[in-house]
C-alpha cells in the first residue's frame, strides 16, 4: 500500500482547488492501492519542511466540497525551483522524506514552472530505479502551456474578463453624449490568450471592446492613436483592451517607456502599466477624457464568475491523473484534446512534461486580425466553448463561503 | 390623462435599472391616469435637446425584463447641475417642453445632486402654480443620503466589495509562508460605508481585512505603521482596507501627500492614490512585500454581486414613487424605514427633498473603533441584512445578458 501526496504552485486560479479535489477524491476511491491522501502545505518547499497534511478529515467533515469552489490554492503555493543539477544534495533529501511517508504517487498542480519541478523529480527517480510516479496537473490563467488545447484556470478567467469588460462598457457607456476612452489592461506578459477572451465582451458586431491588442503582435503607438481617433467616429465611449505585456516586437515592453518618470518621495521608481501609459499618451495627444483601469487579482481568483465548464475539466484532470499515475505513468502532465468545438468535445490525456516545462504556447498570429488590433472568428470559436455554464458557490450570510486550513 | 417622464442622473450603480424598471411597470399599471411612460436620455441635459424615448416597446419586446438586471444607467446619465436662479430662461423652456408633451409626473433616479434638481423643480413649479409633481428616487452606492436608513445601490455595492475583499485575501494567503500586506483601495470620498462593508469579509475572528479606514477619523500615517506592524505578527498575509477619502482630518487628503511626485513623460502630474501612497509607506518603513489593489469601477457596476434585497428595494423604491405620486406628493423624495434588523423588515416613505440635497450622512464615529482601525458590530449588524440574497442574471453564450439602447 503506497500513499499519494499533491502540492499546488505557482499563481492562484478560481479553479486550482478543483484540481485539487479531483486528485483527493479520486485516491480515496482506490482503498485498495492508496492508504492516505495527503497534501503538501506550500508546494515542494513546505515538504522540504515537512508541511504536509492528512486529507482525508476534510472529505470527512465536508470540507472537501467547500474546497471545490474556493480560489487561490487551499495547499498553499511556493516559488520554489528545483536546483537543474541533479546531483544536488536536495534530490536524495526529497526522496528520503517520500520514503519515510511511503509515498508512492506525486502529483504537482500548476504551471510552467511546476512542470518543471515533476521533470527534475522524475528524472531524478529514473536515474535511482525508484518507482515513484510524478504527474504534473496542469493550471494557468495564462493558458500558455504547450501540447493541451488550453488549461484548466483559463476558462473561468477569460470569463471573468468577458464579463467586466462587458460591464466596464456599460458603466463607460453612460455618458454617451461625451467622448471617452476606458483602456483595460488584463494579465498576461508573453501570452495574450486572457486579454484575446475580452472579445467576447461584444455584445454585438461593432461594440466595444473596439480594439484589442496582444503581445504577439509589436505595438505602433501612431498605428494606435490612429486607431483611437476612428474608433471615436463611431464609438463616442470606447473601451481598449491590451495585455500588460505589449510591447514595441523588440523587446521593450510599453510600460518601460515610462519607466523613466521619476521616483516618488521615498525615492522609489514610479511603476506605470502599460494601461496607465497610454492613458496619458491618449490625453496628451487626442484630448479626450481617458481612463485606465487594471484588472486587479480577481482576474485569477474571482469565485464569481465560475465557468462550470472550466470547473468540470478543472476536477477531470485531477481525477484523470491519478488514474493515469495507477496505470503505471509517470513524468507526464495530463492533457486536454479538443474534438470538436460546437458541440464541445473533449478527452483528457497524458504529454511528456519534459517537452511542456519552459516552452510557451502564445496566441497564433493568424487569430489576429493583419493590424494587430482585433481578434480573428476562429478565436472566438475556440474559447467560447470554455467560458460555458454558471457555477453555484455555496453561500452564508450574503457571500461565498471559501474554505481555508484552521 | 397625463403622462410619465423618469429619467437618470449621476454615476452608475448596479441597480439603478431596477429602479427604472420599478417606475415604468408601476407608470403602465396606471392606464386610467397615465397614457404614456416617457425615458429621457442622459438626464434632464438630454431631456432639453428633446431626447426622450417612450418605454411601452421595452415592456412589448421583452426587453425591460433584462433592464431590470443591467448595471449601468439604461437611460444614459448626465452631470447637469440646474442654475440656482430660479429666474434662468431654462425653467420656463423645460417646463414648456413638460407641457408639450403632457408630462404630469416627473422621476429622476440619483444621489445628491439629482435631488437638487428635483428640489428646484418643484419650487419652481410651486412658484409657477404648475401640478406637475416630482419625485427623486434614491440612489447611490455611497449610501450618503440623509433621511432614509440607506440607499438603493449601497448592498449590492457593499456584496461586491466584501466578496472581492474576501477573494483578495484568499489570494494573498496563498504564499503564506512569507510576509505580505494588501492594501485595498475602495471608493468614497467623504462617507466611508462602502469601505466599512469590507468588514463583512472576515471569515473569522481577527481574519482579513484586519485593519479597516475611513474618511471620517483622521489618518496618523505612525499609528497605522504600529497597527501594521503589529497585525503582521498575527496575520502573516495582512489585507488593510482603506477609503479613497482618508484624510488628515484637516483638509489633506492622504493621496495628496504624493502629489509632488513629479510629472511623467508629458508633463501631466502623476496621480496616485492613496493606497499607492501607503504602499510606498509601508515598503519604506516596514520593508515586507506590499500590493495594493485600486477596485476598478465594478464596485457600482457588477451584475455578478447583485443583491436580491437591494434590487428589490431599488425596484420598490420605482414603484412607490409612482404611488406616492398619484397620491398628491411633490418635491419628495423615497425613502427607506427600517424597523427590524432581524429579521429585517423595512418600509418606504417619503422624506422633503430640500433637506436631503446638499447633505451627507457620513458614517457614525460610535460605529467605529476608538483607534480608528475597525469597525463595529453595529455597523455589522446595520449592513448584513442589505447583502442578502442572490440574483440570477439572465445569460446568453455564457455571458450575462445586459439591455442596451438601439
Amino acid at each position: 500500500m503506497k500513499n499519494i501526496i499533491v502540492g499546488q504552485s505557482g499563481g492562484p486560479t478560481a479553479v486550482i482547488n478543483g484540481s485539487l479535489y479531483g486528485v483527493v477524491t479520486e485516491g480515496m476511491a482506490h482503498p485498495e492501492k492508496i492508504e492516505h491522501v495527503y497534501g503538501m502545505v506550500n508546494g515542494i518547499e513546505g515538504f522540504l519542511n515537512d508541511q504536509i497534511m492528512d486529507m482525508a478529515p476534510l472529505s470527512e467533515n465536508g470540507e472537501l466540497e467547500f474546497v471545490r469552489t474556493t480560489p487561490g490554492a487551499y495547499l498553499g503555493s511556493c516559488r520554489y525551483k528545483l536546483p537543474e543539477d541533479l546531483n544536488d544534495p536536495v534530490y536524495p533529501k526529497l526522496f528520503q522524506k517520500f520514503e519515510e511517508k511511503s509515498i508512492g504517487y506525486f502529483f504537482y498542480i500548476g504551471g510552467n514552472d511546476s512542470m518543471d519541478t515533476v521533470s527534475k523529480l522524475s528524472r531524478y527517480a529514473a536515474g535511482i530505479n525508484s518507482d515513484i510516479r510524478f504527474i504534473g496537473v496542469p493550471k494557468t490563467i495564462d493558458n500558455d502551456l504547450v501540447n493541451t488545447d488550453h488549461t484548466p484556470g483559463f476558462g473561468s478567467a477569460a470569463k471573468y474578463v468577458a464579463s467586466v469588460v462587458r460591464e466596464v462598457a456599460a458603466d463607460a457607456s453612460v455618458y454617451d453624449n461625451k467622448q471617452s476612452v476606458t483602456i483595460v489592461e488584463i494579465m498576461g506578459r508573453h501570452a495574450g490568450w486572457l486579454t484575446a477572451a475580452s472579445v467576447l465582451a461584444r455584445k454585438f458586431k461593432g461594440d466595444n471592446p473596439v480594439l484589442i491588442y496582444l503581445p504577439e503582435v509589436a505595438f505602433d503607438q501612431d498605428a494606435f492613436l490612429n486607431k483611437v481617433r476612428e474608433a471615436l467616429k463611431t464609438t463616442p465611449n470606447l473601451v481598449v483592451c491590451i495585455s500588460e505585456g505589449i510591447n514595441n516586437g523588440k523587446g521593450t515592453f510599453i510600460c518601460e517607456y515610462a519607466s523613466d518618470v521619476g521616483v516618488d518621495i521615498f525615492g522609489h521608481k514610479m511603476l506605470t502599466g502599460s494601461g496607465k501609459y497610454l492613458e496619458n499618451l491618449v490625453k496628451e495627444k487626442i484630448g479626450v477624457k481617458v481612463r485606465s483601469i487594471e484588472l486587479n487579482v480577481c482576474q485569477r481568483c474571482s469565485s464569481s464568475m465560475l465557468s462550470a465548464t472550466d470547473l468540470t475539466e478543472a476536477i477531470g484532470a485531477g481525477t484523470y491523473s491519478v488514474k493515469a499515475a495507477l496505470a503505471g505513468e509517470t513524468g507526464q502532465m495530463i492533457t486536454f484534446i479538443r474534438h470538436a468545438d460546437h458541440p464541445y468535445e473533449l478527452s483528457y490525456g497524458t504529454a511528456d512534461v519534459n517537452e511542456i516545462c519552459n516552452e510557451e504556447k502564445a496566441v497564433p498570429t493568424e487569430w489576429i486580425t493583419k493590424d494587430g488590433s482585433d481578434i480573428s472568428e476562429e478565436f472566438i470559436a475556440y474559447a467560447r466553448p470554455l467560458i460555458q455554464g454558471n457555477v453555484v458557490v455555496p453561500t452564508k450570510d450574503g457571500l461565498p463561503v471559501f474554505a481555508y486550513r484552521k
